[in-house]
């Protein structure tokens, strides 16, 4: 069995009434709530300080970025998106930004904001930037930098982040490799020093299985030494530079840490060393097998193509003839949210998150509830036992 | 009496073994806390949507601010200040800078990083700026914008928002006026359209009971208009523009909200207009008095001229031959967090917070173990009996 029973029974009991199953956020395990509602410490109370050491090493560890500064700020991925770019690139410079959908269209929009020269490359829909893409791409001039987004939300879709990455290496040596993990981090393996990776970036409301509201970014020497290399970034709070001394010690101040949020990082991290983070991946990898099984028995087709489809969640076209908003209204009135799709997919693709915490029941409940919504009366049960048999092939027993 | 029973006997119990006394963050009463960790809700969920649009509403009408647009980000005060900035002035633009202590300086800070185009009022070391000084500053040259700081946590001064606004108002009308209210919103009055304030900021540990994690501003009519004046921000997440549409409307999306961080900061506000925000402003003034004639009796003078101290906090000098070190460490095993100075001040004053959701009980709690720590066996009981004086002569009852 992959995936200890606890975790996703207390998951189970924490989601109440309603099963969050959105890409983010994600419903949260009871213990991290439990954490998240402890009596607030001081920012330099010595109980505090020893979680948020906790959490920044466990950080480190689950990207194994041996020399690389943790970074924990209150915000959301987008900051961090523009933490990333901010304090590692001077104004005008060249960066390359491979985009699969609206978060690699983001991180355009936030480039473009500050003023840098930005050249993209760009997957089609459903398909994700491929080694030889960005290959080509990467003879046509020289870049500071490259952005990656790992998982992208709107589509579903993965890069090859360690093929994309050695591409890179090979080709500019010297270009930085800033990774967008908001949807994979915690749900996929991303291994910094090994893939020559210098920044991964991430929020607290995906995979990692937090509540929003951190933004979190680990970074690598080369690009640490980017930033000592600007004489000025165009930002107080999102200079990475002010908040250093409080991330190799917390014990001091610079703005106030989101104390609360940052205790309940530290369970949320230690219950993914609890699992190991292999047995993590794998039972990610797990539950979108049953899931995307299960619910093609009724139709739903992935629109992320198969070789690119990431383990954290599913983007699905509707069965043709189903009404979407309908089918979403109704499986909210049955207790599973699920999301529509978002920018020109929107009406064409749900979206259904399967990261963080949860487990086979949660996959079960989506599909048994799909089933019934669907099929009304003449569901036959189908579906769930596509789902179940799926399961059972991975390992991830229901319970 | 003066702030209900139930606000303060649920803090007692939420705080468990310390009481955290320090100047933000502040204990957060259970509620608050149950509150913060209900299961995460969907950010289109239309439950976090009413959320948050109640939020959104009560913080216009806790300031007053008939027309002007509440934003609510993850974040923290000191994002709160730069966004303050950001949006409203165009880079050299000069802006004059009333300071009275460490935050007033950090204000300098960011709008020097800004590009800013600084000057600067400044009181002297536990005073706070008058209108007297303001009136000469403004002067010498025409400003886009006077920043105040309401409260300086470094000092425990507070200055005549009233009257500074007016002199501001009445020598350069075209001149915004912006106020850090960290230490202040939600503990003492703030008229925004009566005082002619163009825009409030605030985090969520301070007066207003919550956890710290979110970045609050309350932008007035002219404040909104020099945004949509500035052609761009240097910032994507900090471009209060691209927030708009959420603020307005909350069922959509921008970057993913601080979803249990908004319920909880719904619930804080319900608390605030339960117990009516005038008893509010009249508990902290209480609060102020009892523990600072508590504390008289033990030595403790206040570094804030006294016809400047903030009901927020209080800032003493310890007595004389009391190791400050050793103190804040008694106090603390004896289940007391109070802080030592910041800055100049560290060793030389200690900061008291009293705001929030705390009442007589707490401050008898902070009064009764100092006279222990600092008397041993010889305390007799003075200072228990002054502060409790003081807190009956406000209306404000023990329990």
């Amino acid at each position: 069995m992959i995936g200890r029973s606890i975790t996703m029974s207390e998951t189970q009991e924490a989601v109440g009434e309603r099963l969050l199953m959105i890409p983010g956020p994600v419903p949260v395990a009871e213990s991290i709530r439990e954490a998240l509602a402890q009596p607030t410490l001081g920012h330099r109370d010595p109980q505090f300080v020893a979680h948020f050491r906790s959490a920044l090493h466990k950080l480190l560890r689950l990207v194994d970025g041996a020399d690389a500064l943790p970074v924990i700020v209150a915000g959301s991925g987008t900051l961090a998106m523009e933490m990333a770019l901010l304090n590692t690139l001077p104004a005008q410079a060249p960066i390359l930004i491979a985009t699969q959908g609206v978060f690699g269209d983001r991180m355009r929009q936030i480039a473009d904001t500050l003023g840098l020269e930005t050249d993209e490359v760009r997957a089609e829909m459903g398909q994700a930037v491929t080694p030889e893409q960005l290959q080509v791409a990467l003879q046509q001039r020289r870049y500071n930098a490259v952005t990656l987004t790992h998982v992208d939300t709107s589509t579903g879709t993965m890069v090859d982040l360690r093929a994309l990455a050695g591409v890179i290496k090979a080709q500019q040596p010297e270009a930085l490799i800033l990774v967008d993990g908001v949807c994979a981090t915690g749900g996929v393996p991303e291994y910094m020093d090994a893939w020559d990776i210098d920044l991964i970036l991430a929020g607290s409301q995906k995979a990692l299985g937090l509540p929003p509201g951190l933004a979190l970014l680990i970074v690598g020497p080369r690009a640490q030494a980017a930033r000592r290399a600007l004489a000025r970034v165009p930002s107080y709070y999102g200079d990475w530079e002010r908040w250093r001394p409080i991330m190799e010690n917390p014990d001091g101040y610079f703005a106030t840490p989101a104390t609360n949020l940052v205790v309940a990082l530290d369970r949320a991290l230690a219950m993914i060393f609890e699992e190991g983070p292999e047995a993590r991946f794998a039972r990610h990898e797990a539950m979108a097998r049953g899931l995307r099984r299960g619910l093609a028995e009724l139709g739903f087709e992935s629109f992320a193509a198969t070789e690119h489809q990431a383990p954290t969640l599913s983007v699905l076209r509707y069965p043709s003839g189903v009404d979407a908003g309908q089918l979403l209204r109704d499986m909210y009135n049955q207790g599973i949210v699920i999301a529509d799709g978002i920018g020109k997919l929107a009406g064409q693709v749900c979206r259904i998150g399967h990261m963080g915490n949860i487990g086979a029941r949660e996959i079960l409940q989506v599909v048994d509830t799909a089933e019934r919504v669907l099929g009304g009366g003449r569901a036959n049960g189908s579906a769930m036992r596509a789902a179940r048999a799926a399961l059972q092939e991975t390992g991830l027993s229901e319970t």
